[in-house]
């Protein structure tokens, strides 16, 4: 019964996100699909989060954020190999310094959303891992043909054995 | 039509997921309110993201998430006041290093999961806000007796100009 009374009450609580933020975005212009067909995922802006990252190397602050597939994997400890269905998205911002707490590094400018597509016959060629891109406020998808993904996968393949990808899930309750 | 169409694809997604998160949460055990009563969020580790942030002064990564209210106006612009019924949520972790990629800052141990609750009557003493914490994977709540939130409250009031309020929601498409 406490499962299903959760069940219920997490319905009730999605039901009225869904009016809340279908009334934000609507009147949105669609955004083109990646070189390679991927569409922007909808929604994502609302998928829960799988983990953080702070690139120091180029200054960005990265949150990876997964669909119901991959959120039921990364909790469930089954991300290796992540199963077919799963996207991770991550958002990217340039960091900056909160100047309330300077010894924060906090976002700022927003550089980009990225994806990755699990679907191990669609993708075969790429470690069964589908990329997308869509740059900036704009979200223009990034690459001028379908061969940007090549850039994408060799970046990836020295994280093979762990299905090609760099996050792990962060700890959580 | 668009909107509707958009309503009832979140309303979809919504249900699969709380069928999918309620089946894997089944069987926890309840957490204890805080010592001011607040209890636990439900269901937020599902929340959308705000912002994120890495305190190089305790060497901390930590996720801003939101409820409904909180997202609705964190995307509206409408922050200065919160709406009553917004709640933040901020998942904390100690920070560590990424091995496949040791430029990037990644999240370890999980150290707590802390909120604040709008409410400008109930919480009419310290800025309109109900403050709560629960610490590490056991969720043990923060503070002997109601009287941690000066603590709270004293951490936050330099920042009372912006409502209270660290966090800036981050830029997104």
């Amino acid at each position: 019964m406490q499962r299903l009374d959760r069940i219920t009450r997490n319905i009730i609580q999605c039901f009225v996100l869904s009016l809340v933020l279908g009334g934000v975005s609507a009147g949105e212009q669609p955004v083109p699909p990646a070189p390679n067909g991927i569409a922007l995922p909808e929604g994502y802006r609302d998928w829960p989060v799988i983990a953080s990252s702070h690139r120091i190397d180029n200054n960005t602050l990265r949150v990876i954020l997964g669909n119901g597939i991959a959120i039921e994997a990364a909790r469930s400890g089954n991300t290796n190999p992540w199963p077919d269905g799963a996207i991770l998205g991550k958002l990217v911002w340039k960091d900056t310094t909160l100047k309330a707490w300077e010894k924060a590094v906090v976002p700022g400018e927003f550089v980009h959303a990225e994806f990755m597509v699990k679907d191990v016959k669609k993708w075969a060629t790429t470690g069964g891992w589908g990329f997308a891109r869509w740059k900036g406020m704009d979200q223009v998808p990034y690459g001028d043909n379908a061969g940007f993904v090549q850039e994408c996968f060799g970046c990836h393949t020295p994280v093979k054995d762990n299905d090609y990808v760099f996050t792990h899930p962060a700890q959580l309750p």
